[in-house]
């Protein structure tokens, strides 16, 4: 995709995004994509109603740009945005699998918007309010993500949770420690990871093997 | 290795092809690149016979390049191919390991391809039908790959395959569907794939862990 | 990071190291980074005491860089180099997470290198033997890396051991093959990988699996 579109990083976040769990993939795109420059052109797809109803859109949000369906995976970067256009894509490629717009709709479309190509060319502007979902939390205390190493990432924001709280998942209640050299071997904890999300760990281990979670496992603020 | 090679995309079938078995990933190379464009260069790799007697080849078929080994890895790409010429690699590396021809030798003949190198600098033309498996059928009614989600992937095309024919994969009956948002919870379906193979999935899980199938488990149609 | 350092080679050694096991990414640094040519930049992380008082260094050693965190990491390359220097990182970055410096500090400081800016920009001259640990053996006589085919690669350089050695793993004598096809189906074997290190193999399968070996596990030369 690089190739195709030399002008400004363009981000596949298909393998960083859970499978199926549109709503948790919706809380880790904007904690992704935070630190990408102006420009930057971000391929989002969690998309289990591909073939269906659900339309192609694209999102510039806060100076980025957002391609992918507009299940509800986009509502949250949306919310955040402080600035925000939305464009239902129209354009429609020779071939169109039923089942990968992936690689046939959205990759073309986000190539084409690197390479500074016009919307009017692919789209027609829409009512961003059509991509938000009202009834989504502002944070979701909830799994959205295990890593490869097995940390458990949480839709929180860690801004918006205490140090001094702890968390409860599994049944299991984890204090915050600050950087994973303080924490205690074989002691889950949580901290504020690399992208501002609150992050549950084990020092050197597996924290999801540990608790037995996976995404969509609650997780408590326990003050 | 794209950026020894900036002409054509050069692609790598490592990772997307199935280890150790061969015939498998036979089935797949025509699915995965019939949609490059032409002068695309893929890198085929299932290679347990790397070390021994079998030769390193590169095929030109229907525009595009294939290079690997000729243990039948591309001999139905050759198959399906209107126009094909072959070549045995008789350029040797300074540095050839005995396990991964995949790096040391396939990976520098794609990047002389890609540049635009003559094949008379580094093989010579061989008659291509030593490529074919005569014995291997048109296609396979197997599962030839797994994909991450658990889709369980088959060396059938879904162009030979009535929309109307149920499959059985390990006991399990499974119906078609056109796509995954008019599936049914729970209830493991078939549907042509994004590369024209039949695909048995499950809305929302992985099919393979369901069902309890791997590489080789072989499916059957039953019109 | 290819796209920001465009003059030689930078190697993300992120996914090929092992988790959490600094002294097992130790010995595979050199054999992963021994054919890259000279000027290449390799990113080197396994960091478990990210955000403590380790430091974050830059190496020269035999004309390739290695960047990443000062806690063993980097000194087996360094030992077994014939030319090398040494600098401490002094460069801040705006923003630097307290998990995440492969992304904040060692990823930017690649680029620049590859980019060609001085050292003295980012760095500062230290004596590289603060880089040893001069407990670790010259090799390792443990499993270092399960490769995704189950291979279990050890930190024994081949050359090292004699080809009529046998090796105990887990209990079990594995003799020595050239090469994958001259093996036993069945059967677990050694050989000289292709980076040089002694490795544990099944034709056709995992080893990894049928001696239920992990990273760490220890491994005896039998003569």
């Amino acid at each position: 995709l690089q190739a195709l579109a030399p002008r400004v990083p363009v981000v596949d976040l298909f393998s960083d995004l859970p499978a199926f769990n549109v709503r948790a993939g919706a809380y880790l795109i904007p904690a992704y994509s935070q630190y990408l420059p102006a420009g930057s052109v971000c391929l989002c797809v969690v998309d289990p109603g591909v073939g269906g109803a659900r339309q192609a859109v694209a999102l510039q949000a806060d100076g980025r740009w957002y391609v992918g369906p507009d299940n509800g995976l986009l509502s949250i970067v949306l919310r955040r945005a402080a600035s925000f256009q939305a464009w239902k894509i129209v354009w429609q490629p020779k071939f169109l699998s039923s089942s990968f717009h992936g690689r046939d709709l959205f990759a073309p479309i986000c190539a084409r918007i690197a390479r500074g190509e016009s919307s009017t060319d692919w789209g027609r502007q829409i009512d961003s309010s059509q991509l938000l979902q009202p009834d989504w939390p502002n944070d979701l205390a909830e799994v959205v993500y295990i890593d490869p190493y097995g940390n458990a990432i949480t839709g929180l924001r860690a801004s918006c949770v205490a140090a001094s709280a702890g968390l409860m998942l599994a049944g299991v209640a984890c204090g915050h420690q600050r950087v994973f050299c303080e924490a205690i071997q074989g002691q889950p904890f949580w901290y504020a990871n690399a992208n501002g999300l609150v992050e549950i760990a084990l020092p050197g281990g597996s924290a999801a093997r540990l608790l037995g979670v996976d995404i969509a496992t609650p997780v408590r603020i326990a003050c």
